[in-house]
């Protein structure tokens, strides 16, 4: 019996082929009217989804009684109504599929704010003088990630191989990873942080790292520290950090990524951190910048879901105890 | 007898410590009165300067009748007035000395620019389907870089190892070079020009590579092109820039360098340049950003002068034919 695969949206054409030569039949949601909809959601073993705002999983779940796959294009699942999906469920995320453009955004961040160009000012003097412009070396810097999945290792790299940084890693558990010259375990943070030129955080929002980054963290850095966050908002305390960056405009700090409220990332934040000018914020378009990142990613999604046709073992199986 | 070195800056300490083995008697002018000045001139065999501001050569080269050696602290020599100096003194530039410094500024600029980071927007759907703003892929992206010197080759460098790009180098012979998969010569940028995604300039300002890129070089290039000036303003015509930026706001433009008038490095420079919202424009910091870069660049100079000393051949002689 051929297995039925619901997207949420429309496939690129390539990943319909790629899906042909598979005993499955797909169905994309926006190409259906409602009863068909009901209907293939009825039939449903395979959900791929953004499960954000396009499908509602925790009012739609009722409806896939057969669903034993769900399938996100996004990296994270943070945003996931975990309590309402029936453990039965395998949850895959779609991590590593945004880390070259959100990489490339981490360092444009980075390197917008070590050379100043996020205030640049045509007075020669003002700009090498003032603290929020003067240029920072990059070259030979110490780099610290937080996080040293897909995302991290290539902020690594590239800090590695382009500017010759000297690398530092936080994982949860300490283990080694590739372009890192150390690596220690979370509750090493504190430790580290005041080590670091740059830091970088990459970090998955779940129950470890919620909140990880406060004002004790923030304060534990060295003087003209540059901080990006292309991680989720959540990892840094919003109130904390307003107030730290208020106070030590030495710091430069740039984010992708925002504070959820109620199920929505909210932009502006609630604190007027964009009005200071140490602050660089982008709308969270790291990941999403362009058809082609977007394409690539349902491509690797849809490559998962093959995994799983072909009885092999999916990739980035969520662990819902991280999250609940 | 003792070769006297006379430098129109105090020298790091570093500085003096390298050239205490040598037999040379140093004089720096601002440590001396006038009458002290004009003795240590009388008897300099090597000259070390900016030749900018600090010290006009043209009226100073009378009272240095035993003028052997120029050399300069800076990278570039075009401010020199070759006219007024006798054919009979070499002069050495410090080409290099500043490569990595003034790359770093070149990527910042080109990363800032790529992904919109110059103008950002809090409005996602804005600033992703702005032309202005529109993040741009760097990664495996087609990098042409004029000038594969020290600064050219350190910019493809970055380009290749950091973010994978194929790199074409123009220069005036076409000959090959490290971290180039392609090079041509000087007459061929036109052909050039249309294939690549971002093109950095690092040209020293000549009588070869004035005015070199005018409007239809401008014009050559590809939808969405980004370009950077970490060479000499005048190797790009203001006003063509100007006129063709004003009409092609898909090319995003950054420039540490600006057009001299009447020896003057003017900012901000004739033309509304700076009010484009495509253009980018820092007060030529990239290599002088810190006191770090600065003793780095005038130890590289002493060493140069050491190499004299020693009767090695120094580095980086100027050919007076390029700029006469």
């Amino acid at each position: 019996m051929a297995t039925t695969i619901v997207s949420t949206v429309e496939l690129p054409e390539k990943a319909r082929e790629m899906l042909r030569s598979y005993n499955a039949d797909l169905y994309e949601l926006p190409k259906l009217g409602k009863d068909e909809q009901l209907n293939a959601l009825s039939k449903a073993e395979i959900l791929m989804c953004w499960c954000g705002r396009e499908f509602d999983l925790t009012s739609n779940i009722k409806y896939m009684p057969q669903l034993k796959m769900i399938q996100t294009f996004s990296a994270g699942v943070d945003h996931l109504p975990f309590a309402a999906i029936p453990n039965n469920i395998e949850i895959y995320s779609n991590a590593g599929a945004y880390s070259v453009p959100v990489a490339e955004h981490a360092w444009a961040m980075i390197l917008t704010l070590a050379k100043g160009l996020h205030k640049p000012t045509l007075n020669a003097r003002e700009y090498l003088n003032s603290e929020l412009t003067s240029p920072h070396k990059i070259t030979e810097s110490t780099l610290l990630v937080l996080g040293t999945g897909g995302i991290g290792r290539e902020i690594a790299r590239i800090g590695k191989e382009g500017f010759r940084t000297y690398n530092i890693g936080i994982n949860r558990s300490g283990k080694p990873a590739e372009y890192f010259d150390e690596v220690y375990p979370t509750d090493k943070l504190l430790d580290v942080l005041p080590r670091a030129d740059i830091v970088a955080i990459a970090l998955p929002l779940n129950k470890y790292t919620r909140g990880l980054i406060g004002e004790r963290e923030l304060r534990a850095l060295k003087r003209g520290a540059i901080v990006v966050n292309v991680g989720r908002g959540d990892v840094v305390k919003e109130e904390e950090l307003y107030r730290v960056l208020k106070e030590r405009q030495d710091i430069r700090f740039g984010t992708d990524v925002w504070w959820v409220h109620d199920g929505r990332e909210e932009i502006p934040p609630r604190t007027p951190l964009t009005a200071l000018p140490n602050f660089l914020g982008t709308p969270h378009i790291a990941g999403g910048a362009q058809r082609e990142i977007a394409e690539y990613a349902i491509i690797r999604a849809v490559e998962n879901v093959i995994r799983y046709l072909r009885r092999e073992v999916p990739m980035n199986r969520v662990n819902r105890d991280d999250y609940v």
